[in-house]
């Protein structure tokens, strides 16, 4: 979860803000499903971590940060123990939630994406993992919870093409010599605000074309 | 999904046709289960390329291919907007693509238990990770649309019996020393054939034995 | 699934008899499923060493020990077929099987917080992926088998927390220069223990407080 687009202090917080809101997203799901304290902790460890393991160990870059660097470790223990005694705080503030996990979503597809190039990955592969970077955690986090994946849901609003943009503007930029700590972060709140306005308006993506009767009965 | 036992131009090519085929037996079960545009074409891509990420992860083969060879990332999504405008078309076809399955299965197999011994893996190790590369995407496209995985179910053709002749052979060949690309090529035919005769004659393989009585309730 | 505080052999032969009594629980569970014999045998082996893989990945242990190490491979078939043949028998040593699997846990958080911090981790990151060794095959068979993970479910006794104080343990015994093969073992044997008391005595943990009311619908 670091690269160099950003000084590494600025970074750094930034990164833990996202760990942070993505784990209380992986708690309040363990609570809905009524898990107790310490599958509570697992979610929101694995939802805030997940995506950067992936990446992580896609690219080589071992031992992976989530282990390595302490911070990223105790945040979702904190954002764990914030939902259960908090929770149904938490729950009320649900659209505080979705606005921060909006943001973690903007802050990792662009942190995803550069420190993917900065090993040594193409453009169009790096966006790819750019995009695992920011959804892995919460299929993950959907999986283990037995839940089919928001990410391939048709009946929720659109939330890869966010990524996606997030991640492309990156790759534009880092081939234009133009990554800088702006511009990174005009990405960021690019995929951000995208993100927003997908759930202000409901945005869905279309499904494939079914033929009058054609339609499978498995759904 | 490279290795050496082939021209690494043709290998090329059989890989890709490997991977379109997985590629469109993800798609399908993404319209299946009614999912939009961007889950057919993440299903895609896990199912064509889920088993090579696996292997070159094992073998500390990083950056693995699929995110540093951009056909390979790119493929996938041709097979999932393929699968999109023309499913009905691709459904009726379901007899070519479950043959272009069994290609894909006899493909992998063997260029993953090639590629496991190039990175110094023994004969059985390299036995188990072809079948891993053979079989693994198909498991991660199962588990990710909340269904048992084919390759778990009794109900289903065998599948691992083809893809374990297919590596088996090849690491009788590389012990030999006759692993080429026509003796290759014949490994993944073998598996290939087992496959298709599997679905055709409906070969299943054995349950534990139960008692009378004695069966369990959870089924 | 090597580490250095015991003697090779001694190491190797512990490791082989958790890596058989996980494989044996994943066998069982494919039985219950109603899965053939490959499915049997698939099962078994990540549930044995799904949880080595997982930590020697985040580490950079590659090739991982699973693939390069022959009997650790080898194990998990002679528990799968073990399992097809006897598992009647098997079943009804369920209480034996409930005391190897605790035994295994007790091994495995000691040896993978102990290798975690050979390749450099700090301690509470070792603890971590101590956890992560000794949980995690258990977490892929409940997936795979289309389960809620019981380290995730509130009404399985507690399983997190003696692999918790068995990771802890080493962590502290490194710190003090003091691992050796005989504190190595009492830590292990320290979460076999809780872990059989939390069996006995029903030990569950706390879940999130719900208001009167206030309990969501979905569970």
């Amino acid at each position: 979860m670091t690269s160099q687009i950003f000084p590494s202090d600025v970074q750094q917080s930034l990164d833990l803000v996202g760990i942070f809101v993505f784990a209380l997203s992986g708690g309040l799901l363990a609570v809905r499903k009524n898990m107790d304290i310490f599958g509570i902790c697992v979610l929101a460890e694995v939802t805030a971590l997940g995506g950067g393991v992936m990446r992580d160990l896609v690219i080589g870059a071992t031992p992976v940060a989530a282990f390595s660097n302490l911070g990223y470790f105790v945040t979702p223990l904190l954002a764990g123990l914030v939902v259960f005694f908090l929770h149904p705080e938490v729950e009320r503030i649900n659209r505080a939630v979705q606005t921060l996990d909006a943001l973690g979503l903007g802050l990792f597809c662009v942190t995803g994406t550069a420190k993917a190039h900065d090993y040594g990955l193409g453009a169009v592969s790096s966006v790819a993992l750019g995009m695992v970077t920011a959804t892995g955690g919460g299929v993950m986090r959907d999986v283990l919870a037995g839940e089919l994946p928001s990410l391939l849901r048709w009946d929720r609003e659109i939330y890869a093409v966010p990524a996606l943009v997030g991640a492309a503007l990156v790759a534009v930029l880092t081939a234009l010599g133009s990554l800088t700590a702006a511009t990174g972060t005009a990405a960021a709140l690019t995929a951000f605000i995208l993100r927003m306005l997908a759930l202000k308006y409901g945005w869905r993506a279309p499904r494939a074309w079914h033929r009058n009767g054609s339609r499978t009965s498995e759904e």
